[in-house]
């Protein structure tokens, strides 16, 4: 049994082509192969944890993680999110690995779903794209979508202009011409490939300012109260796309947009549908997608196998 | 963060004086001081997966435990059953340590709980213990009753004698007068202190044997499924106890004797009432009483916190 610390854990990654093992986790998954329970779920006095789980059918291990979100551990200098994934054997049950991560794979999955919903999605001619947030999906969205798309235009939406100054001082290096704004309906007025990335429980993009032609990925709203799209994007665009349309009746921007009446559920299809060429994707330069990305389980088991096997 | 291997696990248990723990984690829960979630459950094609985890409020820790067991194990030469514990601060959500106990400190809890049981329940003349079954629980019970009972004669019902003999030849050594028998009738007839401990589906144990004054410790059986004593046994003792009422609702004896309707809920008490003293526990020796114990997320929590306590 192996434990692996975050360091070795960064160093693994860093082999690693992720963005077809999560585009296949995403096809078994909408193949009806992946077996994932319900998340389960401890609430504390200062923070809450939840446990994710589960496997693909045809595949070596399963994978149980624990994520865990505490309120007051910046003022005790540490980090709010934690977690650390867990990887055995389907044969046997055997413990193979400790990834203790702390959270790191699950970003990292988060970003090459981004990624894959850029590849699958976006428009052929990119001109610019919009990040909406600074933090760390902000970060690491724009990062993996290098490989995707040509583009190296950039526009990103902060809340303050010390939070964008050091989002492109971090970004420039890796190779994109970044500007900065305040407003964020900018976002939409400019850019054809958007990925929203923030916790906002009220809209930040509206459909006043959507354009033909527009990609948006959506990753901040993975709760049933975060929102970042108003419904009216949903409504207006010519395909949407949910990781996982079961999730995404309960958490997201898809939920949202269900629960204001905007869109019906017969609109949506699965992502990895697109991928395995069993559901429509774009179809013309000029349509109007939207993903929306609320984590399935089966990115962590795709992301904590392939980490684990390249340990060696 | 500690990764504590099974044999640190070992040495740090012997110094341990677990009875008075497992105690105050029953009369905790019994408090309503756990939150204990729904168990998490994982079923692969050649095993299924269990995932307990929870917490009492005014602790320190919280714990989650991964328990599998895995049908096609022993070809290999592997145990069929496994399982580790992960100890987590409760302030901050930092992992303390993995406990790769390999289902021991699950044993173990369950061991001393039927020591709990008996303590508070068993008549204070107890001229012979018996034991149903020749497996762990079967040695691992009889083992912790030893600081609990004076009572050292013991009548063991095996299968087979080839198990009996391994039974007496194992637990002999702790100063056990054994005998054995493949009649289970004859642990009712004989016996005042009763442990029940197999798998068994079927009833063993027959209200016809029944004598005034006995106690049974009912182990054997932790899902809806498994019963080892005819619910005619629960309808004439006087005293009914639950580790956990809402557990014993959906699995155990209890779960098949309110089924059969041959009691009410309304005759249960709680194992940590009991404790507590909320709860009237046997008050006459000549009275009959049964311990249902089908396990609770708490005594892990509180296993586990010790045993990391006393890795040092």
């Amino acid at each position: 049994m192996r434990v692996a610390t975050r360091e070795e854990i960064e160093r693994a990654l860093e082999g690693l082509d992720l963005l077809p093992m999560i585009e296949q986790a995403f096809a078994g998954y909408s193949a009806g192969r992946a077996v994932v329970p319900p998340v389960g779920e401890l609430l504390l006095e200062k923070g809450e944890v939840h446990i994710k789980y589960g496997y693909l059918r045809d595949d070596r291990y399963y994978v149980i993680k624990v994520a865990s979100g505490f309120y007051d551990n910046a003022e005790l200098g540490l980090p709010s999110s934690n977690g650390l994934m867990l990887v055995f054997e389907q044969r046997t049950g055997e413990l193979a690995c400790v990834l203790l991560d702390e959270g790191r794979l699950t970003d990292v999955r988060t970003a090459v779903a981004g990624a894959v919903g850029g590849k699958h999605l976006a428009p052929k001619r990119v001109e610019r794209i919009g990040i909406v947030g600074t933090g760390i999906q902000a970060h690491l969205q724009l990062e993996h979508l290098l490989p995707v798309v040509s583009c190296r235009d950039v526009l990103v939406w902060g809340r303050g202009q010390a939070q964008i100054d050091r989002y492109m001082a971090d970004m420039s290096p890796f190779g994109f011409r970044i500007e900065g704004t305040l407003r964020a309906e900018d976002i939409l007025s400019a850019c054809s490939l958007v990925v929203t990335t923030t916790p906002s429980q009220q809209p930040l993009l509206h459909v006043s300012s959507l354009q033909p032609g527009t990609h948006i990925t959506a990753v901040g709203a993975d709760t049933p109260e975060k929102q970042e799209l108003d419904a009216g994007i949903l409504a207006r665009a010519d395909i949407v796309v949910a990781d996982s349309i079961s999730q995404c009746r309960e958490r997201g921007e898809i939920h949202q947009a269900l629960q204001a009446k905007a869109i019906c559920e017969d609109k949506l299809v699965e992502l990895g549908d697109v991928i395995a060429g069993r559901a429509q994707g774009r179809t013309s330069d000029e349509q109007i997608s939207v993903v929306d990305l609320t984590g399935v389980a089966v990115q962590d088991v795709a992301i904590a196998s392939a980490v684990f096997e390249a340990l060696g």
